[in-house]
């Protein structure tokens, strides 16, 4: 049986308030699929590392694992730093279906909501 | 009569492929509104600055501008670099209404938008 965890994966900042709309986004995964276990995780100033997000969804006894990366662009820290990341997780756990996917600011549909959510602050200013 | 248009404030990146999805943004907006000014630009790597695009949009006669940044989360860029970009603006024209708005990420709709394509990957994953 495969048993499927979610890695969300940002990019971190000193200032803790930057975490917050992440942490909304996996509030509202959680609500949506309360079974699917998801972790926030980040590449620098803030915790889990990636590492310990894998760890977590490990001793839960996930066998697939998907990392997305909360980045709007595919730029040095996704097409670089993430990939080797990951291979480090894959060298570890080789048991488990590591499955990197591509920034979700790729998605059209958060293309979509974007251009939206400027319209509206453009007709509110 | 107030004429407006929009800047979008986009971190850049080294690699040209870094833009697409913010041009495609730009594109979604020029199709649902093609009578507002809209002009792509970038923090560092890549042309034209916010300074150079708002000056493109003063030539266009706008009275209102309006500055989107395209950021997730509103870190030191956000806080702090573009702030001080946009008063540089607004002590060069002060006839113009510059307004800055929260980063595009901080906006439910793209928050939303990010849960859903983060689920819909663990679902095709």
């Amino acid at each position: 049986m495969t048993i499927s965890g979610l890695i969300l994966f940002a990019h971190g900042a000193r200032d803790p308030v930057w975490a917050e709309p992440f942490e909304k986004m996996a509030q509202l995964i959680k609500a949506a699929q309360p079974e699917l276990p998801v972790v926030l995780s980040y590449l620098e100033f803030m915790t889990p590392s990636l590492q310990e997000a894998g760890h977590q969804l490990l001793k839960k006894g996930c066998t697939k694992i998907v990392v997305v990366p909360l980045f709007l662009g595919a730029g040095g820290h996704v097409r670089k730093d993430l990939p080797q990341l990951m291979q480090e997780l894959k060298s570890q756990s080789p048991q488990v279906n590591w499955l990197l996917q591509p920034a979700i600011g790729l998605s059209d549909e958060v293309i979509q909501a974007m251009a939206h959510a400027a319209l509206k602050q453009v007709a509110m200013a």
